[in-house]
């Protein structure tokens, strides 16, 4: 049997549970240490802590406090790892709680969290996904249903307290080149939220929760960088800043969408991930690795039937979901949950750079190609709004309603 | 056998060739005109119209004129396609010239054409592609062999006259907002390189070379999208604004990866399209089509292997490449043009959104994944320069060095 | 939570653990009743029920008692499903034991459960194969590695009295016209073995030893198919004979190869299987269901790059694996074991009707390609044998010592 | 431009045609010899020489010479292949003629070269497929399309003198074990029909029509497999017996199942093969090359979404395409020329051994998929028959009358 080194439990809040962590710093200590090529499970929660659950409104996304996430599970020092080798991390399985076969997505209210496209105005808004084995579906999403392309958002090494300096200081002088920005442009440090599950002293604490990167962007050692095909299956080298390399993990995504559209747009989840571990010597020079590379799965899941729109805009193709029935509030979340593809196209045809957006016709349970006859509209219900009732902006009706 | 409507000389230039045209206006009368499900074939030249040729150095480059580009050919009007309805295309098939068996990927001179990140401050260069069957090599970039994903770049409808004011209005809103830009912003219509080859009225002429949209941006008709996956075998719908459709195609390209990254950079070829064309009335309203929408082929090669690079800055994936052996100019060449795969990962992750380069292994003769021994540098030679030897700037090296 | 409904230990002997059945008759009463859609699970332990242990000798699968197999899970009466209808079962996921992340691929003594081609005289031979999340690898079969396409190797509904009848009817007939015959021709019912594990009265345990079918072949009813491709993720239509449908599944592989050609070949274990079913009523008339229909997985691993072998006669692949330096024991393990793709060729081309067999690229550690140098043969040890030191014969180095 | 080594008129009769020959044999001399990794091109009529025509009744179908088939195109000589060596071959295109833009998918009459299975009692029948693009279709079997799968039926070296002579052994000793049989178990040397298109002696002449052998099975030096990923972009390791190797290649298919059931049962096309040869020296030896190997190709076209038959007898997804409208003709010509897979199930699970063949759903109009309301039957007409109305049988038919 491979060794749990976290459990926590899914069921109660991330606070007070041993082994998360929600910021990036070198002086976190390890929780556990590996040997290379053991076998190793880590317990995960998902991303808000515990914050968001199984209902049919969305006042709790709403109100969500954004200063925790995200509640990682680490760090996990290696063997033998050191500053200038190459961690490599073959995630071998990630699975759901047995006891929490459920995952939900969410659209953040413009006014508190929301990194969304300004036109839509959004309010809060999600869709919880019932999970059966390897498939999601959900009711407020009626007519689709899919294989996982089960990831987790989040995985990289610690910082060294340079690499950190770095960050700190670049991303302070982007703040500061665009002060008052909406929604901002990077997330300094802040203690409030803090949270490192661990005894520690006050004085370490302190200093990590002054300094600590937060966990919102990627970075050189990989972190949130939300790729649905850095998937089960997947082998990943990241480059080691500190003794040990300090592997922490956790977002766990069941699904995702190319392009994550709805800022916490993956189907989040709490579950536990199993890894195994090897480290390259001087893999940051061998490789010239600068952030991560990796192999990407050969046990996907495959929809090679799609229906792809050009993109010189944003958009098309939420008026395409509209015809089938579907709400923007759905719309949003579908493309941000499902395994829609989302490929760069030109970058140089000014000044209309093209990216392209692929539907797979096999999630949904009927023909969503263009027919001669037209598209049939379907009622579809709605997906969990606010109790109040406020909704997200439909620049789409509003431009027909003209 | 299928009839060719508009027949090409490839190893003559455009100038003077029946049948092309390089502007996009509703006045341009069609060449020819197909009944609903006919199968046809047209020949295409490359969309310089014969400037770069298959040699050893990149003067033709540095010195092309881009005025002219792209040669196009039609306008091809569909008995019944009247505005409003969708216009159904189905790609049939694209052959390259059995007397023109290469192609060609360039990088533009920064003064002449470079839209490419100004960082490498671009000289001209390229690299010429042999053709053997369904793969390329290039004796100028040594090492990988790939079969195409064969593509038109350009396809669309003719636009309406109000359309065709709308792209004109908007494009120069752009450019005055952006003076004296570099790269530029948008290109307005311009009467120096106009082609219509075709016997008209110089009053007519005079129009299109005044009014004329450009071809290098895709816009809602369609046109220059450059999207690797509306391949053969893609069937696409477009949105018909004048009686007949108006269907142009051009830009053919053997190869190309997402992203198309070095500006000219598909391999780019002349050759013969075989298409088939039917109506849906009224499709525009019947699938909300603002712009247009394809399934992708089931016959596109797929090369399953894949090296994957995050990317939170750009060309990370170069210096593997450079460990690899390949230069600048090579990387840069190879990136346009084999079939690489760019994903958008999550846009939300400020300040560094997250976007994946996808290396395909098995189009190289050679194991690139990184190997715990570090990866063994060959000697690959160099793409074709300028015949003075002015090269792109590498901004890798420099940091090497520095 | 979805509720198990039989729940096994897998570290015991199946012998008096509840909920198994080794017989195929219409008076096995269901173990438990799901509505239709519900989502349930079933404890599965692999087919000889735990005679085959994690060990380094093949003296247990020498001495296997194979009248006992195969413990299958069930029956389940479906509510609403009547002769002639159709069970819809969605195989939602397989997820060995934590408890047990192993299994196992036998070749049988010629003497006991030989099914072999006569020509390698078997001797008794196993490899054990540990599984690390979604992956497999081998200490007696070094060098390769691969995901599971994983599935039930028997899934099927009991059979009606007259349908039993029929098989019986059918199978003696077979076997008095190949009186002797070694292998057998067919498995008559035989009560030695036979195991319902319920409190049934001794009248109606004594009817179904005598008359129940064996689970050896497939049948109409589906039963002992052993398709890889019937896996997580298939959704399989399966006639139904009697009330409630009766459905049973077990021989639980964790992979197999196509032609699974060592006998007990594929990857066996022990698991829980979790499912969902639903009636099309007159299913059979409706669909023409003489046997079961169903839709391949879209989760399937995918290994694309192959090199495969015409094969005019069996085992010429067998050698190319023994180039490599794995034995013959070893070479019919992993061809029994690995996702190995066998498509029928030509039927017609006589006398030499051919198929061929596919080598996936990626599950070797090494590349098996045809190499101009020649293939280096590296030292894989040896598959787990008989403590006496007997082997199987090898023809071909038989033949090489000519 | 790609040399065409040997140039054939597709729209005559291939008799009087320089380069072809219909029998395999040492002492045919090269009609062209080529250097290693030169491209070259070769011209290859259909299988019959141009017997069957393009028309909508199958006389022609039923009153074949089936003692001339199959015409091949070579041999080629390559420069420093010798006997032992291995002839790697790049099977780079394959492309149909302009000037006949079609093939055809024949079942033959149980008396004129019926192999098909007797319970069929085949009458002669035909299908002509329309070649558009990539893609072919059928006035005889309306609502499928694909994109071909295509490949040449037969492609292998000369035989020595030596394995002429085993070959010619074996299958003489197999003939005389069967007196009578029907259909015939080998097809030994026939004079009647043998035909080599190069000017020889008529000793030489005589001594093949004397003793080359059949093209009719595939044997150890490649010849007739007829397997459908062996296509372009393949490249296969053929062995060498002769000095140059004798590279004949022919028999060329747009398309076929796997299996291909009804004998002729491929798409039957003339064309033009382009190739590139290069040589392994003791290849034989190196790679225990008792057969071909080959690597399947990375642009066959994918269907990935299938519907699978369990088969433990022949013939079920027949009552299913019946079910859909199609006659059983239409049925047994579909089945072999369209792209569906039949897998090697279990070969042990006596006495019922297992495959399975799956139907793309693709390829089809409209939704094939088992349906809760039954699935709805519509007119597709009817295959080219013999004109005087003859049938094959329908053991389906039959067995729903009584």
């Amino acid at each position: 049997m491979h060794p749990m080194l976290v459990s926590i439990d899914p069921l109660k809040p991330a606070q007070g549970q041993k082994g998360l962590m929600n910021r990036w710093h070198p002086d976190i200590p390890a929780v556990a240490t590996v040997k290379q090529n053991d076998v190793f499970k880590l317990g995960s929660i998902e991303w808000t802590g515990g914050q968001i659950v199984n209902s049919d409104n969305a006042d709790d996304v709403a109100n969500v406090d954004l200063t925790q996430i995200h509640y990682l599970t680490g760090p996990i020092a290696v063997e033998g790892a050191e500053p200038g080798d190459a961690l490599v991390v073959d995630i071998l399985d990630i699975q759901y709680y047995e006891e929490a076969p459920w995952g939900y997505t969410g659209i953040f209210d413009m006014e508190n969290g929301g990194l969304f496209a300004k036109e839509f105005r959004t309010k809060a808004a999600k869709a919880i996904w019932d999970f059966e084995g390897r498939f999601a579906s959900s009711r407020h999403i009626p007519g689709i249903r899919f294989a996982g392309i089960t990831h987790p958002g989040i995985i990289g090494t610690l910082p060294s307290q340079e690499l950190l300096d770095t960050w700190n200081k670049r991303e302070k002088a982007l703040i500061d080149a665009h002060p008052g920005a909406s929604p901002a442009v990077a997330l300094p440090p802040i203690e409030k939220g803090t949270y490192i599950g661990q005894d520690i002293s006050k004085e370490v604490f302190d200093k990590i929760a002054r300094e600590g990167a937060r966990t919102i962007p990627g970075r050189e050692h990989g972190g949130n960088c939300d790729i649905k095909n850095l998937s089960i299956g997947s082998r990943v080298w990241l480059p080691v800043y500190v003794a040990g390399a300090g592997l922490a993990v956790g977002d766990l995504h069941f699904s995702q969408g190319d392009g994550e559209q709805s800022f916490c747009g993956a189907i989040e989840m709490s579950g536990v991930v199993t890894l195994k571990c090897s480290v390259v010597k001087q893999g940051v020079e061998k490789f010239a690795l600068k952030q991560p590379i990796f192999l990407p799965s050969p046990i996907d899941p495959m929809y090679s039937q799609q229906l792809t729109f050009e993109g010189i805009g944003v958009g098309k193709w939420i008026t395409h979901l509209k015809k089938l029935g579907y709400t923007i509030e759905q719309a949003h979340l579908l493309l941000s949950a499902a395994p829609v593809e989302s490929h760069v196209g030109a970058v140089v045809d000014v000044p209309n750079a093209c990216c392209t957006l692929s539907l797979p016709q096999q999630i949904f349970d009927r023909d969503i190609l263009p027919n001669p006859d037209g598209i049939e509209r379907r009622d579809y219900g709605q997906a969990a709004l606010r109790s109040d009732g406020q909704r997200c902006f439909d620049p789409f009706e509003a431009k027909e309603k003209q």
